[in-house]
């Protein structure tokens, strides 16, 4: 009897950073949590920290919303039916190893388990099929790191449309907001804030999969975004002998501008914070190894397996690669040269810094166009349907590379839901014209000084590659059919024709196949 | 009786191509061949072929040495146990069709099938455990196209060693030839030519499935360096206004100097070739749309998975992505504006030539030691023990990217095995050192024109990257932590140790974890 006195709305599992953050956030909304971990301190400290915060924040009334479960039985027992659970557990092993716990414990058919955590896009359609019939396997990616997690993430969902049904109030209402007129985040910050206005950043994605392939991409998209600024970094530091509080500052101001986003306005802060041990700039003390989780190069590999460039992003993976082998570099560094550099007048300096600015908005634009080919072209492999203006609507804010310039992204593919290709967009178009000059100084200038460019000068590439009537792949399938006969089709004749001419003959004949 | 009278000696099933030419080196030396097509028009092709040869090269004896089968059943009827039989179908499904039709038409399991297509090696690796038992699945790569595969190609064969024993003498007939004293590869190109001197381009690899990636990272660099040649090209014709055929001479001239190799001669001759329909220059005829074949992505994909960077290889591949999309090249090549483009001097214009000639050499470097990088690394994971001085003496000849600087590379693991990167080698690192400057100069006149260069300056960021001591992911680490409390190392601190600083709380404590 007393076990269904006060039943519970909604289970979490796992309850690391994002898992706590999104039991919290979905708590101030006024569902009453079931929050189990297999380490016990971590379901203890959830529950304390509930009430720790019900106690310090007026916003917040008295009633208990989360509770701890003792087991994942417990936690079925808390729960009403038709049960909802989200999972905050590690992708990979972790996922299927509760799925087999909640079939053990007697989950139903008709209750809903929601995978929000890294998820590989293909092993969520293969949980969707595994798990049919014994409870509903729906996924939703979640961007926005710890911060996003307690107080606004972007959310995207796929799967089941019904169960999509029974998740969205729920969704809705812990997504973070955004002000339909202006495009800006809606601020909230504090616990037991709720935000009941504005545009929610969740919308249904489509099918099983699509949700975290979406992710996915979003995630390259912030790989790339990253060592962009970090090359910006680099130019300032050791092409301008800048500080790192000097270029904080820069960023601060750049923040101000078209740059304006998340990744800046957090570089910004991190470039002029000291470290609370040596007093030193914090980012000279951390060591220059970046790690990464997998998503990026996911996101790497699906690109080149579709075939849709998404060359930025993979020099933005292998620039991480190359961050980790640093006994090498150091070895290298002794023998390799590097260009003799030149002390910079003030002048000079300014105008670096005024270029690198346009030149960073320039590859940015190419490293979102570069993402949003590659799930134009996914959707097309996979059969989903994405609404791309909606994509970029929900990536205005809660997640991590929420930036001004996707409200002009939204209004791209508003303008033309079936827009080919982002660069297209007469807005983009001609911002990238009038400043690919820019582009070139600030990639000319880091080139003549040593400093490495991976994502920046792929960007320019990119964009002068899409720029070109004619590449020289002429040359290369004239290659391609003198060592391995793979034939060539011609200008001047109807797509589809293949010809081969007989290099190893004498008087060369050209075939036709 | 009569079917035990006069056996062949080899099979070889599958005679497009690569299968007929290899058929064809067989025989010349001195083998009996059956050979089967699923296409009774190939299999006496192949036949008819072989007589005319003998009827037509006086160096060759009378006797019949290619003899069609009707059948697989029919082949190992004519065929002296225990078998050796030569596959050279496509790579995927066909490869398990026919070895299932061997299987139902009675293979011994002693029988040797060494599949020499272009195979994906964990295809490999399966196969010969699927088939343990029933027959001796081997494999072994083969490159040099269908001229190498007729007079030399480079093998690269993995797997069991016993059968390598078998099958090392007709391997070591067939293969290409290096004199040991120039390195360079003995000419061999008529019908019953032998070469019984000199160092065979082939040695055993390892084990099952290494032979198949060598050959996949083989692939890999010729991605690239076939790409960096076209770069160079587009430079030449765009930036300096050379014609197709001025280019093609100038491309002769470099392939007198460090640059020689099979790939830059034929990119010279290529570029001579006048269309036979237009009298006008043929690489102009030819639609510039690159097919591949999935060798190059499938090495960009594992150097990511792995993570040893060869972004260089990638960037090949999205470039013959991007020269795919040619209808949306077409449109956007109406929106997007380029720098204005001066006329240049003569003098300016051999400036332009001399530094390309010494930046393509650099790139190229760098795209070997990407693949050979990666191999090692690879390695490692596997569990193989590769010899790299090895891999370099039999890529010298045979091969697409055969070149007269893998005897550099040859001597390089050859002072030292253990060799932990190839720019770590007193010679290249010199080289690089010398002529980083030219490299330099050669990319900025291309991003100054508008020229896309995707391998020329990924090729550089790589140099510039593992010159630098540090890199900017300190920044990046610190954005990780910032966002998802992913934690950083400290420079002044045991590797290992990880920090997390409170980025959110007003005190910014740093923590230990």
């Amino acid at each position: 009897m007393p076990k269904t006195k006060c039943l519970m709305d909604i289970g979490v599992i796992g309850l690391g950073v994002m898992g706590k953050n999104l039991a919290l956030n979905i708590a101030d909304n006024g569902y009453r949590i079931a929050a189990f971990d297999i380490d016990d301190d971590k379901t203890n400290s959830v529950v304390d920290q509930s009430l720790q915060e019900q106690v310090a924040f007026s916003t917040l009334d008295s009633k208990q919303r989360v509770f701890g479960s003792q087991s994942i039985e417990d936690m079925l027992n808390q729960l009403s039916s038709p049960k909802i659970i989200v999972l905050s557990v590690p992708a990979g092993k972790p996922v299927d190893g509760v799925c087999q716990a909640l079939i053990h414990a007697g989950i139903g058919e008709n209750d809903i388990v929601i995978d929000t955590g890294n998820s590989l896009w293909t092993d969520t359609v293969e949980r969707e099929a595994r798990y049919h019939g014994q409870f509903i396997f729906f996924s939703s990616a979640v961007s926005g790191g710890e911060v996003g997690a307690r107080f606004g993430p972007s959310l995207m969902p796929s799967g089941s449309i019904k169960a999509w049904e029974r998740i969205s109030p729920v969704w809705e209402a812990i997504a973070a907001k955004v002000d339909p007129n202006t495009g800006l985040p809606i601020e909230r910050t504090k616990p037991g804030d709720r935000v009941d206005h504005g545009e929610p950043c969740t919308t249904y994605i489509g099918d099983t999969g699509s949700g975290h392939y979406v992710k996915m991409v979003h995630n390259g998209i912030e790989y790339a975004d990253m060592q962009l600024i970090c090359e910006a970094y680099h130019i300032l530091n050791d092409g301008c002998g800048f500080s790192a509080k000097e270029i904080g500052q820069t960023f601060e101001r750049w923040n101000n501008g078209r740059l304006n986003s998340y990744l800046m306005e957090i570089s910004a802060d991190i470039l002029q914070q000291d470290d609370p041990e040596t007093g030193k700039p914090l980012v000279e003390m951390i060591l220059d190894k970046a790690g990464q989780k997998g998503t990026g190069l996911w996101t790497a590999v699906s690109s080149l397996q579709i075939g849709a460039p998404a060359p930025t992003i993979a020099e933005a993976v292998s620039a991480r690669a190359v961050s980790n082998q640093k006994a090498l570099r150091q070895q290298l560094s002794q023998k390799l040269c590097g260009p003799v550099v030149n002390e910079l007048s003030d002048s000079e300096k300014e105008n670096v810094v005024s270029s690198l600015e346009n030149a960073l908005y320039c590859a940015k634009i190419c490293c979102y166009a570069q993402g949003f080919q590659l799930m134009d072209m996914a959707a097309s492999e996979h059969g989903w349907k994405l609404n791309f203006a909606e994509i970029a609507k929900i990536w205005r804010a809660g997640c991590i590379i929420r930036a001004t310039f996707l409200q002009s992204i939204t209004q791209a593919y508003q303008q033309d839901p079936e827009l080919p290709h982002l660069l297209l967009s007469q807005n983009f178009a001609q911002e990238l014209s009038d400043l690919q000059k820019d582009w070139r100084s600030a990639s000319v200038f880091a080139i003549s000084n040593g400093i490495p460019i991976p994502c920046i000068s792929s960007a320019l590439s990119y964009y002068d590659n899409f720029r070109s009537q004619i590449l020289p792949a002429n040359l290369l399938q004239g290659q391609r059919d003198f060592f391995g006969a793979h034939t060539y089709q011609r200008q001047d004749k109807p797509e589809g024709e293949k010809f081969h001419l007989e290099w190893s003959s004498m008087d060369r004949k050209q075939i036709k196949l």
